[in-house]
This record gives structure tokens, C-alpha cells and sequence, in this order.
């Protein structure tokens, strides 16, 4: 009896070893064996933490020969980079900090998983951005605004007295990928945050992840001092507020020495904020930026700004915050969605890059699906993000790219910075879609290195997170690459924006409408449908939205004939008749399009099903079963869109076109529920 | 004011006369202005109400040359049927019976719609089958037992006071095809349809459908005269259950003198019969047989019987009825369903048919699509139809196909008769999908004529419904005609059958099973799923049912390599890895088959939606809609069954297959609400 208890036990053990959840992301390597770490020695010169952490990584599975780590403060070039070089005693890396020999070792290691031959390595890494940082938008409740990886990962409740094993997970997978910066709490934030009670708890999260070079930093409510301590109000030129947060400042970086700063939302789709009391984003933006100067801290404030008056909502946040430009003091950056409403599936680059020359700027992408089918459709954001920072804003003439206004290149700035809107959350895979895993790596590796090609970190992080073979790798490159462009063709082709269901943004709702409800919040304010065309016209005849970007932009996006096809309905209202490059009308292309997306999808799951063989069964069912909700949501895309531009286009759809399978009296009648995501 | 109340009103009459809701069946020929009708002369020489009613047909519609109309007993070759010929002067109808040139006035006045040439006629058409009959399945509380069309048409709580016009309409068209017969209620029967209350109802109907040439029939309860009078029992060797029937009988002619008769659902499911008293069913068929034959009337004695016993279902009926053949009164007919087990996409015909040589049988098809998507699906049933009656059963050698079998050729008998399950409710559009009306009238047509092929009838049936435009006519043909393969295909490939959701029968349930329920009514028993193969072992080395066959059939159908692919499975059980004719292995050839069902709706989608500018919009939106459904009933189907037979199979489902979109276990939860079905 009791050999059977322990069978069992151990059958158990084995199972749960084997499981193939995902939890692991892309840090696979295997732990080598005394035979072959007594082989080659890895040799340090410090004492710290994190170098130790190094070489604790690389005893553990690096199975190359010898390797010493040097830092050197004199390579101040490299930033918190590194260099790797072989010679032929064993490899060598240096760097300027400590943090670099970490991430460093990570990359060895990642070499060592891609199979890549590590015999002459001669590297040089210098990250393109100082601060590469996380958004968490997760609340103190536990839920996460836009999450759809199950609740939030830090326990507030049993905080600073129980660590979770995963905050470790979760910053060294950070420090792997290079990301060191990262703020905790949602944009919208509730002043508890700032409460000493918190504090403690954001210190005890700090403690684990300074070991992997990660810096804490917090979204604050700008009315805090009113909210927590009863002052009269928040008004940023209120000394006594003045002194609040200077006190506030003070007692966290008593607990947290290398506290990062502040990301503020103010006076933004309801939150507080200094017009509150009169006063310019500037002035609120200034009175943290003093309170944090004297310890290097940071405020990023947002630009995300939009009021339901008659301009423009893409207008707007370059509105506000022109006139303010060079008033913000130095340790501030204005923090810019890519886009100029909210992060749609493609949206021109926000106009506000460039045009701000005497402020820093940086961006802010979402890395958690909320416009891309939540963690359910398999969308490979490189390319999304690679579009925003490769986008020439003319600036400062031809070249002047997102990524070189915001790096430091042509606009040298205080400190540098790009965040990504976390899809991190307790599911045991971290990220809900397997998938949604490549979206965390991409969105690090290109905030390491802007220069890399989406192909290449998609390579990277299949070879590490599934397998080297090449017969997976070709098509699953090829499927990851093409996926963003899917999700556009079967969501909003054309420049189509923002007509999703209200609230939840997961479906879709053209004939979307809320009686009171603000326009910019409607979907026809995006589409503008009627029985001459589609499209929100923001040439000069319209909203003379184009008039923000430099020339030539506004000349080309203005102009029906040369604006970019994929951008056609975001800045004109096009008739349905209108001849598009191949000869389609307007109306035929569009269906076109969605026809694509769904047929896109089905392709998909066709290369995903005979890729059977070369993935764990765990994995592959899971992705499997999602790809299957994706071609089902494809095709009630598809069906939604088509049936209700077609009460405006009064056209067939091309009859060599997959066939609507729905009504559109049944699609408006669908209400998801969606009370577990945020 | 009053001005405005005018007008609208008169829209509204406008809208209803020109909305097309299908109420008009195929029966829509223009009356003639009073200038054409002075033209020409329609000739009568009888003052009988069957030929007042057709010069009247043609008064109002025929707009070609004069016709006189002669009844001349002496031709009784002609039976009902009919001659039509031309002279100089005009057209000539010439009829045994006086129904006769009612049958010959429509079969002028399709030519007409139909657009033929009408100058030179000489026709000559006598029916195959002497009784040409629908089944209604009608509660008598107004429901329908497998009717998707709405409520049922009788009105029994109006009756016998409330004619509804419909009656007459209903008596028209099946006249306009040669439907000479109709039971009135449901084979499950209420012992009170022969209440006398009852009774005078029925005579109501049996008056109104006598213009048009149609007998009335009725379903009874074997054990009315226990139910309804009292008597001890209803043993058919009781004397006083004889003379309660006899009187009965009397009863029923003396109100409706040309009542038809009965049909009995006996000892089948649950309903009563001779064998509760030990006796056979010949002894119940003949004793109400005794009952009718002084007013001629007839007894359709169902075969449709099966116990839980352990034999296969499919032999049971053979094997109950075989032993009693040559001791049936001549006015018994056993009405026996095309298949041995009921009604399924596909099935060989029953061996009953030629197996009884001294007893009349008659081909029992179902109209009404309960195992073929309800009114949902355009599933176009004379294939179907054709298929039974073209099937050679090798009865006295070859060449002795179940029509002849039935008709008289072969076997005369006292009356011939064929009977189909009645689509018909009480929508406008009488059938539910504008579809389903086809094969109504296909039944119609076969049962008068079973050489006529599927696509002639199609062809007269869609230029009389909708247009007789060739690019309209052609792909619509072609529709039709493979719309049944189509079903079978994303249904029950490969002779697979009874793998329904349990009682509803509308979608897939192949893991059906209920705890205790009879294993017959599951849907294993049939499909025989394992890890080995799949399908029913009706050969020598299982139940052996092909043993009920006539050489060379049971030879063909016994051995694997010569049974047809479509029915392997029905015959066999089959190794997944089978070689099939073209290569592909068995489990293959299931994929391949169901999606080639999904494609075959994808497609009629598309031609449908194509041939917009051919149909009123009011019938084309409810087709279009229904096509609709029934593609996503297609892939569901596909899912369901391919996703479930996988787990034995343990293949892949070959890659260059559409990919399933749902998960089994989803599936297996799905339970539709069926209540308003019967």
C-alpha cells in the first residue's frame, strides 16, 4: 500500500515536471552536468549581487567554455552594455556597470539555445534607450485594467510578508530580455499607492528586482495629498502640496534608494490633474520633477489628453501640448501613445514625435492585446512597433524616424525612455496566448535595439521558446510576421479605427451608439458611414488634422491620391466608388480586405496544425484551440463590418468572396461578457 | 387628416399584394385581361364541380388558344391521367375521370409558365401510382411531429363551423401536381380524431378537398375502441372490436362518402397494436382491412417497427414482416420507409421491398426534413426520392427496381400507392424555407410520374417559382441537384447514419448517450466508433442484414472491396486505414468528405447571393438568411463529427482542410432548445 502512495506521488511529480504550461517563457536552456560545468569555470571579480546573479546564470547553464566578467567604469560608452570576445582562453565580457555582465551572460546563453556558433564572438551592445520599462496597468484590488492573463501578479494582500516565487520569474525573464524599469500600478491610480502601508510593498518588490537591475517606479493620482492627507486641494502651486510631495518623494526613496519616478495620467478621461486648479500640464509635470530631482527620479507624463469638444480627438493631445513645449523641466519625458487616439490596430505615428523640440518624448506602446483580440488572437506586435519607430517624421528633414527623435540621436535628452503596457498577469503561462509571450520579448529586444528586424526577434524567440528546426521555424516566422497585418485586414483594413464594442474594445460595433454617450467615444465618430463613402476626413478640408505633421506629410496624407492605402479612411472620407491602386473601388477592396484577414486566419490554423509533430501536446492544444476562437472572431468581424457598411455602400459584396454566415440583426444583439477583464 | 388615413391604407394593401412571401407556391400564373379571354373558348360538357373548377383555372389563367374538355368513360387505360392534343381549332382534353382534366388543365397551364411552345401538343399521361398521398403528423392540438413550417393548417377547434381559405389552396396545389390523397393526423394517433366530434371536422376538409380529386385518410389508435367506447379490449379476434370497427367505418362513409381509409402505426414505438393480444399484425391489418373493403377503402399498414432487442435495427422490420406475406387482405398496403432505419441523409432501400411477393407495398418517403436540417437547410429531396425508387432490388432478376416493385408492374396489386411525410404548416410560405416547397412538389410529380428526372423537375418547379431566365435557371439547377449530396456530405459521409442529437434530430451528437436509454436510440449503436475503425458490421461476420438482400446484393453490399463508398459504412465496419478507390484512407476520405460538404454551402452562398438581381427581395433575403444557417450548421457538423471520430482515429485531419473553428467539448455542450418542435 504505502509503495503505492509513493508511485503515485512520484508518477505526479513527473507530470507536473514535464507539463509544458509555458510558465518557463522563453528561458529554456537546460542545466548542464558537473561533467561539463568542472570543463570550464566562470570567473568573476566582485562581490555584488547581480554579478553574482551572472555567474550563478551562467555555472548553471552554460555549456561553452571558460568565461570571465569584467567590469570596467571606464566604458562609460557602453552605458549598461557590454561586449563579449573570444579568445583562446574562453570568452570575456565587459562592461561599464554591473548590470551589463548580466545581461550579457543573457546573451551568451540566448546564443547557446539558438544554436548559434560561439566559437569567435566579437559583440558590442549598447542599448539604444536608458529606461526600458513595463506599464503595469494592474489595480490594488488585483484586477488589471486591459489585463487577459487572469488577475494581477503582485499580491498586494500578502505583501511584504510573503514573496511569490514568480516576482523572481518575472524579473529575471525582464533582465533577460533588458528591460530594467518598471511601474507597478495602473495609469488610472488610486492615491493608496503613496500610502506608507504601500510603501512597504512596493519596497519588498524593489528588493527582489534591484538584483536584476530593475528599477520601481509608480503611476500616482494627482490628487493624492488631498485624497491621502487632507490637504485642501492639489493645486500644484499650493506650497503646502509643494511640500507633500517632496515629504512623499522623500519617504520612498528612504525605502527604495533607486527608486525610478512617477508616471502620471492627469487630467485625462476623468482623472485629476493641475487645469483642475488652472494650471498647465507643465506646471503639474514640474512641481514632481523638483521633488524628485535631488534622486535622479523621473516623471513621465502623459500625453494620452482628449476632451469631448468639437476638435478632432487625433488632434488634440498635440493641441494641448505644443504651447507647453520648453517649459518642462529636464528629468521630465512626455510619454506618447505611437498613436494619435489609442492604440487601434494601425494608426499613423502620433504627430506630437518631432514636432515638441524642446522636450523630452518617448513612447508608449501596448503590449497587452486590448484592440487585438485580447489574449486570444495570435498578433505579433514587432511589426507594429517597428512601423511607429521606423516612421519618418521629417522633423528635422528626411531620416527623422520616431525611434531617432526619441533615442537621444537628434534630440539628446536627460535620460531616454520607451515603455510597453505590460500583458503580464498570474496565468501560469504569464501572458494568456503563448504566443502573446513574443510580444513581452519583442517588445524588450527592440527597446534594447531599435535596428532589429521583427523577422529576427521572432527567430530568436521561437528558436528559444519552441525549437530550432527549421521546418517550424520557416513557416511560424512566416505566420508571426504576417499575423498584425491579419488582425487589420479582418478588424479595421484601410485606416478604419476605433469600432470596437463599447467598453470592452474585444468585438466589433460599428453601428455602436450610447444615447449621452460622447461622440469620441462612438464608433461613428470614427467611421463617419453614410451613402457617399467612409472615413473620418482630416485633410484640410476636414479637421486639417494633417496640418501636425511636417512636411511633406501633410502633404501626402492629405491628398486622397498619394495618402498611404493603409492609412486611407484615417484621414479621408473616401467615396465608395473611388478606384484604389489595383483598380478595386473602395467598397470592393474593403471587402477584399476582411475576406483576407478571415482566410488569413484559416491559413493560420492550416500551418499551426501540421506543425503537430514539433511542439509539446500542451502547447500545441493551446494555441491550437486559440487559433480556432480567432477564426471564429475573424469571420464575425468580417460579417459585422461587410453587412453594416453595406447599408450605407448599397453594394454586393464581390461575389467570388466567402459569404456572410451571420445576420446583422443577431451580431448587434451579441453582449459579451466581459466583467473579468477590465 | 382623412386624406392621409386613405393613403396609407392604400399603401398598405399596395406593399401586401406586391410582397412576396412565398404564399403562392408555384402556382403563379396571371389571369388574363377580358381581351385575351374573348379570343378563345373553354369548352365543358359536364356540370360536375371537378370540371366547373378546371374551365375555371382556365378561364382565368390560360391565355392561349381554345380548349374543350371531354370526359370519356371508355378510357380507363388513362386511369386518372389524361390526353392533350392539338387540332386546327384549338386543344382537346381527354380523361377517363372527370379529375382527369382537372389534372390535364394544370399540366396546360404549366407548360404555360414554364414559356413552352403550346402549338403543337400530343400528350398522353396516366400515373404510375393509384394512390398519390401525403402523411400529416398533425396533433390534433395543433402541433406538428417533425413539422418546421409553424403550427399545423387544421384548425380543429374552428372546425367544422370556420373554413380558412387556406384548405382550398392547400387542395389546389396538391391537385396542380396529382396528389389525390391525405391522412389528416399524425401516425402517433389520438384515438380522438375518430370521436364523432371529430368526424364532422374531418368532413368538413373531406368536402372541400373532393373538388379537387383529394380522399381523406386517418391515422388511427389500435386500441380506439378500448379508449373510446369502453370495451374490455381491442384484440382484433374480439368480435365486438370487429363489429366496433365496422360500425365505425359506417359511421365515417355515411358523412364522407369517398373516405380513403386508415393508416396504422401499430405495435412501433410505444403505440399499440394486434401483438398486445398475441396476435400479428396481419391479424390487425385485416381485420380493419374487412371493416373498409365494402366502400373500398384501404388499410396502409406501417412497417416501420423495431423492439430493443438485441438484432440490428435495420433487419427487424424484414424479419417481423416476411413471416406474414401472403396473409394480408388486397386492400392492405404495407407502407414501408424507403430506408431500413428512418429517414436518414442516406440509406440502401429496405429489403422489404420485392422481398414480400403476395403482399402490396408502397414506398413511405419523408417530405418534411427531420433528419436534413429541419427547414433550415436547402436540401432539394428528389435525388433522394429518385434514388429509392431507382434502386434495384434483384427481386425477379434484374432490373426489378422498387419503383416497379411498387407500382404494378411487377406485383399487381389491388390499388398502387406511394406516400410522403408532409412538410406543410401554416408559415405564409407554407414549408418554412421557399426551398422546401421543391419538394413537395417533387413528391408530387414522382408520385404521378416516377420516370421524370430530378433536374426536370427542378427546372419546371424553379421557372414556375421564380424565373425561367437561363442565368438563373442553370446555376440553380445545379444547386439543387447536388444539395443533397452536400448534406450528406457535412452530415453522415460514407454511409454513416443516426448519429443525430438525441429527439430533436437537428445537429450532430455522435457521443450521444443517455443512461438507460434504449441503446437503438444512440447514437454508438450505429456509428460503432473505436480504436479499430468506425461504422456497423451488417455483413456475414456481423448482423448479417445483408443476407436480407437478393443476390447479387447481399453479395456487393456483404464484401468490402465491392460495397459502394457511400454506404461502406453502413455495411461495414471499417478500418481507419482502409484504402478507399482514390487513396486516400477511410479516415481521409471522412475529412475530405466533410468539408467538401462545407464547401458545396460555402459555394451555393455564393451563387445565390450572385443571382440577386433574378429574385423578388423579400423571397431572396429569406433564402439568402437560411443559407446563412445551414453554413454554419455545415461546419458545425464537420466539427463535431470530425473532431469527435478523431479521438479514435487518433490522425490528423489532413492539412489542406479548412481547420475546425470549434472545440469538442464546446460542442458537447451545446442543447438547443427545440420545444417548439415536436
Amino acid at each position: 500500500m504505502n509503495k503505492m502512495v509513493i508511485c503515485c506521488a512520484f508518477l505526479m511529480v513527473s507530470f507536473l515536471v514535464s507539463a509544458e504550461d509555458g510558465s518557463k517563457l522563453w528561458l529554456r536552456g537546460k542545466a548542464v552536468s558537473a561533467e561539463v560545468a568542472a570543463k570550464r569555470q566562470i570567473v568573476i571579480h566582485s562581490e555584488s549581487i547581480v554579478v553574482g546573479l551572472a555567474s550563478k546564470e551562467l555555472e548553471q547553464y552554460w555549456a561553452g567554455s571558460s568565461v570571465e566578467l569584467i567590469v570596467d567604469k571606464k566604458l562609460k560608452k557602453l552605458k549598461d552594455g557590454y561586449t563579449i570576445s573570444s579568445s583562446g582562453r574562453g570568452l570575456t565580457i565587459c562592461a561599464g556597470e554591473e548590470i551589463g555582465l548580466l545581461y550579457g551572460a543573457y546573451h551568451l546563453l540566448r546564443l547557446q539555445q539558438e544554436g548559434k556558433d560561439l566559437q569567435r564572438i566579437a559583440i558590442e551592445e549598447i542599448p539604444d534607450y536608458d529606461v526600458r520599462m513595463l506599464n503595469h496597468w494592474d489595480n490594488l484590488d488585483g484586477s488589471i485594467e486591459r489585463g487577459y492573463a487572469g488577475q494581477s501578479l503582485w499580491k498586494w494582500e500578502d505583501l511584504p510578508r510573503t514573496i511569490s516565487p514568480r516576482y523572481a520569474q518575472y524579473a529575471r525573464a525582464n533582465a533577460s530580455i533588458g528591460i530594467n524599469a518598471t511601474v507597478l500600478n495602473n495609469v488610472n491610480a488610486s492615491p493608496q499607492i503613496l500610502h506608507s502601508d504601500y510603501l512597504v510593498k512596493v519596497k519588498a518588490l524593489a528588493d527582489i528586482f534591484r538584483k536584476y537591475g530593475i528599477r520601481v517606479y509608480l503611476s500616482i493620482n494627482f490628487s493624492s495629498p488631498k485624497i491621502l492627507d487632507g490637504l485642501e486641494n492639489s493645486d500644484p502651486s499650493n506650497k503646502e502640496v509643494q511640500r507633500w510631495w517632496k515629504s512623499k518623494v522623500k519617504e520612498i526613496y528612504t525605502l527604495i534608494p533607486d527608486f525610478g519616478g512617477f508616471l502620471v495620467k492627469a487630467n485625462s478621461e476623468g482623472q485629476p490633474g493641475p487645469q483642475d486648479y488652472g494650471r498647465t500640464h507643465a506646471d503639474g509635470a514640474n512641481m514632481l520633477a523638483d521633488a524628485l530631482k535631488p534622486y535622479n527620479g523621473l516623471v513621465m507624463w502623459r500625453a494620452f489628453v482628449y476632451s469631448p469638444t468639437k476638435e478632432d480627438r487625433a488632434k488634440q493631445a498635440y493641441l494641448e501640448f505644443m504651447p507647453l513645449d520648453g517649459q518642462f523641466r529636464d528629468n521630465v519625458i512626455i510619454q506618447i501613445k505611437n498613436g494619435p487616439v489609442d492604440f487601434q490596430p494601425r494608426e499613423p505615428f502620433t504627430p506630437l514625435f518631432g514636432a515638441m523640440r524642446q522636450t523630452a518624448g518617448m513612447v508608449e506602446f501596448q503590449i497587452t492585446q486590448e484592440y487585438l483580440g485580447f489574449s486570444n488572437h495570435l498578433v505579433y506586435l514587432a511589426p507594429l512597433f517597428k512601423e511607429t519607430l521606423d516612421s519618418d517624421t521629417y522633423a528635422d528633414g528626411s531620416g527623422s524616424t520616431v525611434a531617432k527623435i526619441t533615442d537621444g540621436t537628434l534630440r539628446p535628452a536627460y535620460k531616454t525612455a520607451i515603455a510597453g503596457v505590460a500583458n503580464i498577469g498570474e496565468d501560469e503561462n504569464w501572458t494568456g496566448h503563448h504566443f502573446a509571450q513574443a510580444n513581452w520579448y519583442a517588445f524588450g529586444r527592440l527597446a534594447w535595439n531599435h535596428a532589429l528586424s521583427s523577422e529576427q526577434i521572432a527567430e530568436e524567440w521561437l528558436k528559444q521558446t519552441f525549437t530550432d528546426e527549421q521546418q517550424f521555424l520557416k513557416p511560424m516566422i512566416h505566420m508571426m510576421m504576417t499575423s498584425r497585418e491579419a488582425a487589420v485586414n479582418y478588424m479595421m483594413p484601410l485606416g478604419l479605427h476605433h469600432i470596437f464594442a463599447f467598453d470592452h474594445h474585444y468585438g466589433p460595433e460599428p453601428w455602436g451608439d450610447r444615447q449621452g454617450g460622447r461622440p469620441d467615444w462612438m464608433p461613428w465618430y470614427y467611421h463617419n458611414a453614410n451613402s457617399a463613402g467612409l472615413g473620418f476626413d482630416r485633410s484640410a478640408t476636414g479637421s486639417n488634422a494633417v496640418s501636425q505633421y511636417f512636411p511633406p506629410l501633410d502633404r501626402i496624407y492629405g491628398d486622397l491620391e498619394t495618402c498611404p492605402e493603409n492609412l486611407l479612411l484615417w484621414f479621408h472620407q473616401v467615396p465608395w466608388s473611388h478606384k484604389m491602386k489595383n483598380g478595386h473601388t473602395m467598397w470592393e477592396e474593403l471587402c477584399y480586405k476582411y475576406d483576407e484577414g478571415v482566410q488569413q486566419v484559416r491559413q493560420f490554423q492550416k500551418v499551426w496544425d501540421g506543425l503537430e509533430s514539433h511542439v509539446d501536446s500542451q502547447r500545441f492544444a493551446a494555441v491550437q484551440s486559440k487559433l480556432r476562437i480567432q477564426a471564429q472572431d475573424a469571420i464575425w468581424w468580417k460579417d459585422a463590418c461587410l453587412l453594416y457598411f453595406q447599408t450605407f455602400s448599397k453594394q454586393p459584396i464581390p461575389y467570388d468572396i466567402e459569404r456572410p454566415i451571420h445576420e446583422l440583426e443577431d451580431l448587434k444583439k451579441i453582449k459579451l461578457n466581459m466583467s473579468y477583464h477590465n
